[in-house]
């Protein structure tokens, strides 16, 4: 988002205290989201960013029902980056669908309008994500809203070794091999492959060498750069933001600072840690709330 | 506990929406441990036992001061288990140490009287344990009190691998190797192997195929075991409980069935599968609350 949207005003909240929530039930993930997002809205938040996959998929209506403002979450903007990622078949013929309204949730995660695809064989996603985003099915009802099939496949392993620092490790390697084969084996013709855990990006080159020598190329989306696209989007909707690979860049094409106040529920020290590690740049002033628990 | 003390009631709490402690603060585990145990006091325990290492590590004084209740954790008895099985020097003498009983912490967690040895070198006891634990430095403070050499080192992928259910697994076998590679590397005077965590048990073939192959056998003790005892001895300090293996079977002597009544924070399903399968009986009755958060 910094790079995208230097002139905003950023509030993060990590709910470190009560992580992970991608094994946890529908309900602890809803209220957890909720009072998280609350909190976020009593610092003076305009627009909420849900830049989790498990929030997003388990809690993104009880988010939005609890705020009166914008809701964005990581899940339909991932499925919209598969879609135009995803080579289509050019033999497919195209009809408007009457059901595809209902079939899609409301708020600001509708995908843009698009012809309906039919005659099958359509192209397969295929999305690794925690056990809790995989079980609420909710890439699949966003990615089956854009007429693509989708296949997930729950990694419980990848978080823990993202968060050990084997990152660009054999061990990792050998999960990947074992999870990446079962995944292909059940999805044998998926073009894409959506990374839909906040983890994921970081083990991107593993995944790609995985799957390299699986002899399976597949196109890699990161939800999280695509959510990021939909916000700017959302926010400055006369720039057409084209995918670039400067997301990954610090933003240096305005003199403004971005403006970054760090909420953490437990450990500062290791929130500056690893926070310094997922966003690039150090995170030094990171303030500890209670949200109760 | 079940087979040495089939006659007492048994009230059960697994925090499931707030776990795992073992990655999480000092501050964060005592509030989320004190809030647990003071909730098993409210149903009318006379006796807790903190039936997790990293909540007795970083909240065994918190629990105690909050309860009036008797308090068990595992630290102090895995200790003790340790120091009965590790073979110490025939040519040790032995001294009173005055400076002793400052270094232990009040409570039931309290060492018999042993004679001090002195003149090293002592055996080294190696320490496996989540990250909290091991930075609480619990168990080396216990271990050093009783005289011995402690090693502590912490294994943050090992718990999901359990959860996983990888326990007879190339890739846990890899992730052992590496991790006993390198507390040999840094102990490699250990005889002594302590399963600081619940969940290692469920892992000890694997460990003890991993020695065997690095051709450094260790005896390995159970926290939990070690546990059972404390608390059996405590409830009927006359029985002489002796060792055996006898604790990993169903309680037969007695027509009495325990009471046991189970609460969990999070998904009763999920309590349900993985309490099965570490308790070795179907769990079926579980009573879910919230405990806040």
């Amino acid at each position: 988002l910094l790079p995208l949207i230097p002139d905003a005003r950023y509030i993060y909240l990590g709910d470190t205290a009560r992580l992970p929530y991608g094994s946890k039930s529908h309900e602890t993930i809803a209220r957890y989201a909720v009072s998280s997002a609350r909190f976020l809205h009593e610092q003076g938040a305009d627009l909420l960013v849900i830049a989790c996959n498990t929030a997003t998929a388990l809690a993104f209506e009880d988010i939005q029902a609890a705020l009166p403002i914008p809701v964005i979450g990581v899940v339909e903007p991932g499925a919209q980056a598969a879609l135009q990622s995803t080579p289509l078949s050019k033999t497919l013929s195209f009809r408007p669908d009457p059901e595809r309204a209902q079939r899609l949730e409301g708020g600001l995660e509708k995908p843009a309008s698009l012809p309906t695809p039919v005659d099958p064989p359509l192209n397969q996603v295929l999305v690794l994500a925690t056990a809790a985003t995989v079980q609420s099915h909710a890439y699949t009802r966003a990615i089956n809203a854009l007429n693509l099939d989708a296949h997930e496949k729950a990694c419980p392993l990848l978080v823990p070794l993202v968060e050990e620092g084997w990152t660009n490790h054999p061990v990792t390697d050998e999960v990947l091999r074992i999870y990446l084969t079962e995944a292909l084996g059940e999805a044998p013709n998926a073009k894409t492959l959506l990374l839909g855990c906040t983890h994921y990006p970081l083990i991107e080159p593993a995944i790609r060498r995985t799957l390299a020598t699986l002899n399976h190329p597949l196109t890699i989306i990161d939800s999280a750069e695509a959510t990021a696209r939909a916000v700017a989007t959302h926010l400055h909707p006369d720039n057409n933001q084209q995918p670039t690979n400067s997301i990954h860049q610090q933003p240096t094409t305005s003199n403004q600072q971005p403006e970054i106040a760090f909420y953490a529920t437990d450990s500062i020290e290791k929130f500056q840690r690893l926070g310094s590690n997922f966003l690039g740049q150090p995170v030094t002033e990171v303030n500890l709330i209670d949200l109760g628990g």
